[in-house]
This record gives C-alpha cells, sequence and structure tokens, in this order.
C-alpha cells in the first residue's frame, strides 16, 4: 500500500487540518467541520456525517447554499454521537435543524441517539436510500445511501437558506431521495489506510456490478466490458427500478481512482441511454463527488426533477467542493 | 488494463462526447472545445492545448474568465496544427490571440507552425515551464509545462476577459510563469489506452520524484515515505530554486488516480512547510487539475503573488473544472 498519509492513525485529523487551511471559509472543531460564519438566525441548520473516505462528501459540502455543518467519522466508520450533537446544537439558528442521514446502521443508530440528545434543539431527520443495487447490504437494512445524498444536500441547503420552515426542508429533503435512483460499478477495490490491503479481490479480467461505497458487495461479477456496456448496465437497473422519463439531474461520479477523462465517455453513453428512453439530462455533474477511497469504478444517481427542485439545484451554493452563482 | 473506454482508438472523442452533452456552455466543433457564446468583440482571445490526459486541463478550462478554446490531442499527444489554426481564427475577436503553450516540443512546433499559418490574427504566445524537477527530458528542452498551466490560463484569462490589449495579456501571462515553480512525485504509473500496461514499473516500495506528467522519468526513486517527508522534498525542490516568501498562491494537484483525503493531508504539510519559511498561502487549490490519466501521486505548484495577480486571481470565473464569482 502506498497512500500519501502520515499515520493510519492520524488521516482523518491530518486530512481536516489540509481542509482547514486550504479553505477559510470552514471552521474544524472537535471533529465537526462548520461554516466559518457561523450559524444565521432564523435559517433551519443543515447537518450531515458519516464515515470518511468519500471526499467530497460531507465535508466538502459545507458552505452557503449547502450544509452548516459535516460530522467525519474515522474512515468507513459512523460519527459518534457526541460530534453530531455538538454540530446539531452550534448550527441551531433557532428554526430547528434537519440531520441528512445515509442509511447505514450505525450512521442512522447515532444520528437518532444525538437528536434525543438534542432535547432543547428541534430536529428532523431524512433517512437517503437511493442504491438500487441490493435490498440488504453489509452495513445496511434496506437499500444503502450514496450518491442522491449530494443531491439532498443542495436541494434542502438552496431551500433553507431561503427561509423555509423545518418540516418544508424535511419534505423537499424526503422528496429528492424518493425521486433519485443509483447504481456503482468497481474496476477495482479500494484500501482502507488501516487494512493495508484491498477490501475484497476482485481478478484484473472483472468488474462488480452494484458495489457499495465502502466496498460491500454488489449485485455480482461480470467480465470487464465497454463504457457502453457498463454505462447500460448502471442504466437498466435504474430505469428498472424507476422510470426514466422527463427532466433529469444527472451524476456520472467518480470512485476516487478514476480519471475525470473516463468519467466523460461514461458520461457520452449515459446521456444517450436516457435520449434513447425518451428522457432528457436537464442538469448534470461529472467528476468526484462521493467517493469510495482510491477505488477504480463509477456510479450515476439520477433525480427525476419538476420545476422547484430545478429551481433550487440552480440555487447559488459556495462550497468546497460545488460552487456556482457566487 | 481495465478503464472505462469503448476502445482505446475513440476514447478522445468519446471523452469530448461527453464534455459537450455535460456542459451547455461548451462547443466542441473538429476537435476543439469553445466557448458555446462564441468569440466577444474587442476582447483578446485565449487558446490552449495539448494532448489529452491531463483533464480537467485544458477543455475544462474552456469559459468566462479563462479560455475562448482548447486544441485537445491525442492522450499524451500534441495537437496538430490544423486543430490549432482553426481555434485561433474562431476565437479572434479582432483584438489578438494569445497562445498559451506548455513546453514539450512536440506542443511548442505546432503552436509555432500554427502561428504562422494564421498570418491574418495578430498572434502572441507565452510558454509555460514551471517544473523544476529537471532541466531536460523526454519530451522536453529546458523545463516542463505542468501546473502553472492553470495559473496563467485563469490570470491571464480574467486580464483579457477585463479588455486589456494583447501585449498586456501576453505580458502577464509570462509573468505569472516566470513567478511560479512546481515539483510532482508519483507513487505510480499511469496506464495510456493505447500501450494498455504501466508506461514505467515502479516498485511497490519506491516513489519517483520529479516526476512528468506523461510519466517521463523524474530525478531519482526513493523509499515510499510520510506525506510530510514527501510534502518537504516537493517544497525543498521549489523553495531551492524560487525562495518562498510573501503571499503565494498554492495549488496541491492530484495525478488522477489519488483520493482527495490524501491531498489534503499533503497539503497540510505544505501549508505547514511554508509558514516554517516566513511565507504565507494566500489563496489555494486542492484537487485533480493537471492530471496524468490514472497515476497515483501529487504535485505542488506556487506562485508568488502580489496584489494585481491577487485580483486577477480572484475574478470571476465560471468554466467546467474552476468556478467561482458567478
Amino acid at each position: 500500500m502506498k497512500k500519501l498519509i502520515n499515520t493510519a492513525q492520524s488521516v482523518v485529523e491530518d486530512a481536516l487540518s489540509g481542509m482547514a487551511a486550504a479553505h477559510p471559509s470552514l471552521r474544524v472543531r472537535e471533529r465537526v467541520v462548520y461554516r466559518a460564519s457561523g450559524p444565521r438566525a432564523g435559517k433551519v441548520g443543515l447537518v450531515s456525517g458519516g464515515g470518511s473516505g468519500h471526499e467530497p462528501l460531507h465535508a466538502g459540502f459545507v458552505g452557503y447554499g449547502m450544509l452548516d455543518a459535516a460530522c467525519p467519522g474515522e474512515v468507513f466508520t459512523s460519527p459518534v454521537p457526541d460530534q453530531i450533537v455538538e454540530a446539531t446544537r452550534a448550527v441551531d439558528g433557532g428554526a430547528g435543524v434537519l440531520h441528512i442521514v445515509k442509511n447505514y446502521t450505525g450512521d442512522v443508530l447515532n444520528f437518532e441517539l444525538a437528536a434525543e440528545l438534542c432535547d432543547d434543539v428541534q430536529v428532523a431527520s431524512v433517512l437517503v436510500d437511493d442504491d438500487v443495487a441490493v435490498e440488504d447490504s453489509l452495513y445496511t437494512a434496506g437499500r444503502r445511501g450514496t450518491g442522491a445524498t449530494l443531491f439532498v444536500e443542495k436541494v434542502a441547503g438552496a431551500l433553507a437558506e431561503q427561509g423555509a420552515p423545518l418540516a418544508e426542508v424535511a419534505r423537499v429533503a424526503a422528496e429528492v431521495d424518493e425521486r433519485s435512483r443509483s447504481f456503482g460499478i468497481a474496476l477495482t477495490s479500494c484500501t482502507t489506510p488501516a487494512a493495508g490491503k484491498p477490501t475484497f479481490e476482485l481478478p484484473d479480467t472483472q468488474v462488480e456490478l452494484g458495489i457499495g461505497i465502502h466496498g460491500e458487495p454488489g449485485r455480482r461479477r461480470v467480465p470487464m466490458a465497454s463504457a457502453r456496456e457498463l454505462a447500460a448496465v448502471a442504466m437498466e437497473a435504474v430505469h428498472g427500478d424507476l422510470p426514466l422519463a422527463g427532466d433529469l439531474l444527472v451524476m456520472v461520479n467518480g470512485m476516487g481512482g478514476t480519471p475525470l477523462m473516463e468519467l466523460y465517455v461514461v458520461f457520452a453513453e449515459v446521456e444517450a441511454f436516457i435520449r434513447g428512453k425518451g428522457a432528457r439530462v436537464s442538469r448534470s455533474l461529472v467528476g468526484n463527488y462521493v467517493t469510495s477511497l482510491d477505488m477504480q469504478g463509477f456510479s450515476v444517481t439520477v433525480c427525476r426533477l419538476d420545476g422547484e427542485l430545478t429551481r433550487l439545484w440552480d440555487a447559488p451554493v459556495d462550497t468546497p467542493g460545488l460552487r456556482w452563482g457566487r
């Protein structure tokens, strides 16, 4: 294993130091990443979090128009309730706080516990479970939460910024999750710094369809195929679960080790597939947004837009990982 | 080799199709990527280009405040003069065109030839040669052009957007190059789609110091070391060539296969090194900007800022790869 780290034990701490140094708009305090500008009175606060290793998710999405705070756990490990309690109290501007939680058992339990401990703050919660690959998985009852987390954070963040009340922000956040589906394919395993060796073995001639963002098993393994064929597998899985129709927000996401050039090749195939179904890519993202350390591969996430969601997607955002309009 | 491509022959074409589909602000025509909005009368046009495989460089930097057109060659291969001629004529708004050329022999020759063929357009040229690692290299006489290309494109692009004349845009572009230095370190080789195997062999226990962005040999190989030690090697090389002082623009750039988490670990070390020299990180970028396909590793690029360069760096930019202020 060759990784740009000091020690496996300090990697999350060291990366957070780098984030703080690189982004004056962020403040890192006791394993929570906040907007340096602090909470805004009357605005619903947004808190998310989860294991590290998925950068820029979540800390890279703290800032105007998205999150107020992110709670990074150790690599592929849920944040502890204390972090979430601290973050929730700190970002409450009097209008309550929305927890955005990816559907992994540890995350769900720790966010729930934290919400109970914050009985002085009005807390609502949205569960993200967009991955159609498998119904139950290594760390999950039900479907896993993956790429749609970014969509939920962006859309709910825009609505909160506009002064909507907590119940409305929570409702729209849940609606984004309901309208979104994802599917991922791995070309290689990831390697966690602590383990020092690949999480799973995958032969040079095979890919894993329906991979999880921690390397959890997917649906099956098949021989390596062309970008066109792999994109079709992913899109058929999505389309089979939520028919592609109308205006879509589409993300082709890299798993961390895949070059941008290849992601654009995949995006061209995804776009052609969608056109072939009579639907339309209305908004898109291509890049590394919800990663799995150094894994090679991609995931595709699709959200069926309407006018309101499109306006909220287009609203200004200013975070290290996503920025437009200001 | 597992890559998300259709064929090695079509990878550049397919990736450009994906870029065009993902970014309505771009228009791709005969292997040139333009702003969809077309040239602006009276504005100096900016054209860059080079081999593909360094995405988002250069096509990802076409847009308001940066390039008017990019000419992508085949993977790690210079664009042909015809592409550059076409781009130069197309973006001329009557105020002339600046060619931004990385110092590789093929690029230099083909941009020079194109400039001669465009005798109806006033063309100036700036050569980027910021890599302190080696004096001559596999494809280069003198120093290689790497990360500073992004700085030159951003700063010159801002100045052109403000209506400065060609000579002034060219002068400031050259000044950015003079004030910038880079150094790269590879943990692994890259693999070109056409070759299908790693460009060079690097043992699991070693890294290559001073790597080129096409996998050209660097200064030497040493045993794998901590992020702190590797960052110090890179920064000593930069500092030994251009003493770190005052306000700096600093980019910690991933080579394509390195996760963002690790780049932040490196950035923390780079920032501490700079502080230790009594200088200051005034502006920064951390991410994959000038890549080498799937190579794991990083490069660091430093530019000594002054007031004018800082203002131009901060000016609005709206491209797929770099965006702020609008």
